[in-house]
C-alpha cells in the first residue's frame, strides 16, 4: 500500500498548451494494458533532459541523448512504451529504437531526430518494434491537451497509482502552468523497470536555461530519493517548455519571475520524485533523511545515502524499532575520513535522540518509539563540521519488497 | 540455516604453543552464557591487528590501536566480551574499557597497555564492567591450549554456528600450526553486532612483517565479504605469532618459507570469513562473485561490491532466478564512467549467459535456473578493459534477513 499517496483526479491536472497527449493499447507484452503513450509538442517547444548514469544504458536513453544534443529548439514528439526496456539488447536494440522514431516521425510529418523515445519494462529482450509502431495511429488519433492523468497511468508498470500533479506561477502578470507525471522506483518487478518522469509548461523560458534546469531540478527531486541504491537502465527525466504562456521568457531565475516559475517547476518534480518513494516496493513508511552541518553538500549526501541505504536502518523503520545504533553506524561508515563521532547528533522529528556521538541522558525509549510507529518520519543528522545540508527521501524494507523481488518474472 | 557449515570439532583444532584461553559466564547480558573470553600469551608473542574503518569506532576499537600502536611486541592478554559492544558511548565507554584492561592487568601483574579489549553486542548501552572484571578470574583459571573451540562458542553473539579452522604448514623443516576463530557477519541482531576474528600461529615472523600481514590476510579474506554492506563499530581481526615453533623467523614472504606459511594463514583466515557469510543473517545461498579483465584491482572491487549489494541481485539469488539484467545493471552502475557496456561477459559456473553486453544467443534459460537452485554460485563478470581481477563472497537476501533484523531488539 502506497504511504499517503492518491490516484490523481484528472480534473485536478491543468493542460499545457502546446502539448497533447495520446495513450493507447499495444499489446507491447500483455494485452489490455493502456503501453504506448506519445507527447506531441507544438513547434516552439524546448526540451531539455537528464537520464540514468548507469552504463549499462538502454538504447532509447542513447537515442534521446543523441536527438537533444542536436535539436533540442525542435523536438515535436515523444513516444514512450511500457512492457519492453529495450536494454541490454545491443545494436539491434538501437536499431529497434531508431524505427520507433521513424515511424512515429512519417506519421507526423517531422524528422525522426525530433523524436524522442522511452521504453521501460523487461530487459534483454528483443522490443516488439511492430506492435509499438502499429499502435502510433490510435495514440496519435487520441491526443488531447487534458490526457495528463491518462498518460500517468500509460506509463505505469508495476506501479500501483498513477502519479500525477500540477501547479502554477504568476509570470510576468501571465498565469504559467506546469504539469507533471512520473512513473516507477527504483527497479521493479518483474525485472527492473526504471524511473520515468515527464515534466511540461507552457511558460516561455530562454533555450540557454534549459539543459541546466532539467539538472537542477533533478538535482533537488529525483536525484534525492532511493528505495534500494539501484539504479535503472533507462531512468529519464524531461522537461518540455512549450513557450505559448505569453510572459516575457525567463533569461536569469534569480529574477522574482524566475524564482516564482522555479518554485512552481521544483513543487511538481519534487512531489512526482516523493510519490515514487510513497509507493515503492513494499513501502510501509515515508522517511525524510536530513544531514546538517557537514562541511559540503556532498559529504552531506554521503550520509544521507548511506542511512537511506541501509538494510538495517530499513528493516527498522519497518519493524518501527528506535534502532538508533544502526543509524549512527551508518553515519560513522559513510566515508567521511575525518568525522568526529563526539559532534554527532540525533533526531527522529522532534525527539533528540543522540547528542555528541552518544545516547542523549534525556532521551526516552518511549518518544522514539512513538516517531517510528508513524507513517511519515523526518531523520535529522547534525555533522557539527560546517554549514551544508542535504535531505533526501526514502522508505523502508519490509517483508513484501523481498517477496515482490524474489517473485520469480512474470 | 547455514550454508554448507558445520560446527567445529575441538580435536581437529590444532593449539597454538604460547596461547592458552580461558572461557567463562560472566552475565554480560544474559545468564548462563559463555561471554567473556581470554587469551593469554606468552612472552616473545608478537601482535598485529585490523579494525573497523567506521568512525564510529567502539570504545575498546580505539584502545586497541593504542596499545598496538606502542605495545605490539609486548601483547600479554586479549579479552573479549559478547552482550554489549561498548559502542557509541563517548568518554565513559572509554574509562570502561580501560577499566577491564586494568582489571586483567593487575590480576596477570602486567601492564594495562599489554591487555588487547574487545567487545560485541549492543550499542549505546554502558558497558557492566563490574560483572566482566568479576568474571575474569574464572576465565583466567579456564586457561587451557585446547581451548580453541571453547573460544568460538564464547565469542558467539547471534551467530547460530561456533566457526573455527586450523592449518599447517612445514617452515625451514618444523611443523607450525595456524588456528583461528571467527563471529558474526555485518551486522546483527539484537543490535548490530560485530565481526572478530583472532587467529593465532606459532611459527616466529619477524615482527617488522607483523602489521602488513594483518592486513594482507583482511584483504584476502575479512576483507572480501559482505553480507548486506553495513559495517559496524567493533570489527577487529588480530594475528597473533607466538613465535614459539623453532622456525628461524620469517623475515620475506616471497621465499618458500614464506608462501608455505602464507597459505596456510590465508587458508584458515579465508575459511573463517566464508564462515561468516555461510552464517550470514538469513542465508540459503553462498555466492563467489569474480570480477576479471579490469584495469585495476579496485575497479574490479567496485564491480563486485555493486553486485554483492544489489538488494535486487540478491533477492534475484534467493529465489532462483537467473535475473541476468539484475546483473548486468549492477555492472552499470558500479562507477566505471567510461565502461563499454559491448564489452562485458557474464557467467554463471559454466553457464556462459551474457556476451558483449547483451544475452548470449546459445543461453537457455533452463541452464541459468540450474545453477541459480545451487546453494553455491559463482558469478564471474568480464570487463574486457585489462587484467586485474579480484574475488568476493556474500549471501542472498531472504524473508529471514528482514524477519530478523526487524524483530525488536530483544
Amino acid at each position: 500500500m502506497p504511504v499517503n499517496l492518491k490516484a490523481p483526479v484528472a480534473q485536478d491536472l491543468a493542460p499545457v498548451a502546446g502539448i497533447r497527449i495520446g495513450v493507447t493499447e499495444a499489446g507491447v507484452r500483455k494485452a489490455n494494458r493502456k503501453d504506448v503513450t506519445v507527447f506531441l509538442l507544438d513547434e516552439g517547444s524546448h526540451v531539455a533532459g537528464v537520464f540514468t548514469k548507469n552504463r549499462f544504458c538502454a538504447a532509447p536513453v542513447q537515442i534521446c541523448r543523441e536527438h537533444l544534443a542536436s535539436h533540442s529548439q525542435s523536438i515535436r514528439a515523444i513516444v514512450i512504451n511500457t512492457g519492453n526496456a529495450n536494454a541490454g539488447t545491443g545494436a539491434d536494440g538501437l536499431a529497434r529504437a531508431h524505427a520507433t522514431c521513424d515511424a512515429l516521425a512519417g506519421l507526423l510529418k517531422i524528422n525522426a531526430q525530433q523524436v524522442l523515445p522511452f521504453s521501460t519494462g523487461v530487459i534483454m529482450e528483443p522490443l516488439p518494434v511492430d506492435r509499438i509502431t502499429a499502435g502510433l495511429p490510435a495514440a496519435i488519433a487520441d491526443a488531447q491537451p487534458g490526457h495528463w492523468a491518462k498518460a500517468a497511468e500509460g506509463i505505469m508498470t508495476t506501479d500501483t497509482l498513477p502519479k500525477a500533479f500540477s501547479a502554477s506561477a504568476t509570470v510576468a502578470g501571465k498565469t504559467v502552468q506546469v504539469t507533471g507525471i512520473s512513473k516507477g522506483a527504483g527497479m521493479i518487478r518483474p525485472n527492473m523497470a526504471t524511473m520515468l518522469s515527464f515534466l511540461g509548461t507552457d511558460a516561455a523560458i530562454s533555450p540557454e536555461l534549459m539543459p541546466a534546469l532539467a539538472k537542477t531540478l533533478a538535482d533537488q527531486s529525483f536525484n534525492r530519493i532511493t528505495i534500494d541504491g539501484d539504479t535503472s537502465t533507462n531512468d529519464s527525466f524531461v522537461v518540455v517548455a512549450t513557450n505559448q504562456a505569453g510572459n516575457a521568457p525567463i533569461t536569469d531565475w534569480n529574477t522574482a519571475d524566475g524564482q516564482a516559475l522555479m518554485a512552481a517547476l521544483r513543487e511538481v518534480a519534487q512531489k512526482l520524485a516523493q510519490a515514487i518513494v510513497r509507493d515503492g516496493e513494499g513501502a510501509t513508511k515515508f522517511i525524510q533523511i536530513e544531514v546538517e552541518q557537514g562541511r559540503t553538500e556532498e559529504e552531506c549526501r554521503l550520509v544521507a545515502y548511506a542511512i537511506a541505504h541501509s538494510p538495517l536502518v530499513k528493516t527498522a523503520f519497518f519493524a518501527s524499532d528506535p534502532n538508533l545504533g544502526r543509524i549512527l553506524a551508518a553515519v560513522g561508515y559513510a566515508g567521511i575520513d575525518d568525522l568526529d563521532q563526539t559532534q554527532i547528533e540525533l533526531y527522529l522529528d522532534d525527539v533528540h535522540v543522540a547528542t555528541k556521538g552518544g545516547r542523549n541522558p534525556s532521551y526516552q525509549e518511549a518518544d522514539g518509539q512513538r516517531v517510528m510507529k508513524q507513517q511519515e518520519i523526518v531523520v535529522r543528522v547534525q555533522l557539527g563540521r560546517g554549514s551544508a545540508s542535504t535531505q533526501l527521501w526514502t522508505c523502508d524494507l519490509s517483508h513484501d519488497y523481498v517477496s515482490i523481488n524474489a517473485d520469480y518474472r512474470s
